[in-house]
């Protein structure tokens, strides 16, 4: 089907999920756009293509998609009336909403090498913490309550397509969640200013949870408190604290470091 | 002098220096805003104030700049006119550019540990490699041409106050600055997908400089060809790259681990 006007029914409905997490939560459904992410996207979860001509012309993977009627013909203007991007690269699709639990990321294969985020705000820091997560292997992400909500345009965009891969369920209960971690034998690290510990003192070899809090006010001392050992990243200069994702960033590979050096030996 | 009027001449000005890097180059200034940012700009640094009278009544450390005649109270409505963010908190004010030589910054005193960029155009990214670099102790950031201009309003925000204290120089001819840079006797370690080494391989307690490329493109074989070494950041999954923030963050942070281990003996 060819939609070629913005007040069609179904122009507005994609709007509406780009828009507003209570849309997405609804139909469990997700949006993601441009034909990088398009590409990562698992097929078992592809539910509706939306893409310009031109662009089906020039994507021959998307013939199978075509075949199983997935794929609607949009104008330009309609996408862009989609699109949360001003300059909309030819596609955009409806995705299926993922559904883990705390117990299935506790069961995942290999070490546990978790991240706990207490009220991660922007959607940026978000996106990129499961990028960098999954590049230095972590095994899934807990997020907590007053975080950016993982479905919005920004963060999918950020993720740069590890929303696809990596393991991730957000809780109201963050408390409840660490309790239920450190059950399963995980130990914590919580990234703090005031930590007792250089970041890189404790073993991370074994399995390992890092919580790192909010981007202005840090970590609420409730879940500090729970945490085995606060860690401090060491900042020279007149820095009051570092970036909450590259905060991450720095303990997960620190983690994956230590790792690596134990398999090579 | 109260300027009640988004029409006023300098009211006019101060958007024209936040819009565009020709005005600030030419009047060789930048502007900031909010107070956190304002709390941190060096005394000899501050040209010019405007702020609203709510925020001159609370903040008794503007009295001073107020007495030196620097300071000019405007409607909340000016402010806005004048700002880059849609929820001014106060204050905004001209600051003095920097202009710092390639050879001042060869000259720092500490082992040198350096950042190079090459065409870093998120103005997120180049903010966050400043304010993580600080923090990491490094001594100075060559920026190549094709980068985000370091006085652009997001990168200023993004630097959160390490603008006024780490040295930084803006080349168009990158080159050139890695050849002076080799020549004083600083090792070049270039961050590349295809590095022949882990990051965390080298001996970074001598003098250092990290070459970091492109977001999208990475590093020209030009510029990697003139590294002494190129280092990869292992990466699990599929993931093709990191962010380029968060990949120069790594590297500084295993410079600034591994200094301080020896340091520490």
């Amino acid at each position: 089907m060819m939609i070629t006007s913005t007040a069609n029914k179904r122009v507005k409905a994609v709007s509406a999920l780009m828009k507003k997490a209570e849309h997405r939560n609804k139909e469990g459904l997700f949006v993601i756009e441009g034909p990088r992410m398009f590409a990562e996207i698992p097929a078992d979860r592809l539910v509706r293509v939306y893409a310009t001509e031109k662009f089906l012309r020039e994507n021959r993977s998307l013939q199978q998609a075509a075949v199983n009627g997935l794929v609607d013909t949009v104008t330009e203007e309609v996408l862009r009336a989609m699109s949360d991007t001003r300059t909309p690269q030819g596609v955009l699709a409806l995705v299926k909403q993922y559904r883990y639990s705390l117990s299935s990321i506790l069961r995942q294969q290999g070490t546990a090498h978790l991240m706990l985020l207490e009220a991660i705000q922007d959607p940026g820091n978000l996106g990129t913490i499961l990028r960098t997560g999954e590049a230095a292997g972590i095994t899934g992400v807990i997020i907590g309550g007053r975080s950016a909500d993982i479905y919005s345009p920004k963060v999918i965009r950020s993720t740069m397509g590890s929303v696809f891969r990596v393991p991730f369920v957000e809780t109201d209960d963050l408390g409840a969640a660490v309790a239920e971690v450190k059950k399963a034998g995980v130990r914590l690290a919580a990234a703090h200013l005031e930590g007792s510990v250089e970041y890189d003192a404790p073993d991370y070899t074994g399995p390992i949870g890092f919580v790192v809090g909010n981007e202005a006010a840090g970590l609420s001392p409730q879940t500090a408190e729970m945490a085995d050992v606060c860690v401090r990243i060491p900042m020279y200069g007149s820095v009051e604290s570092l970036n909450a994702a590259v905060a991450a960033s720095v303990l997960m590979y620190e983690a994956a470091r230590q790792r690596r050096h134990m398999a090579q030996g």
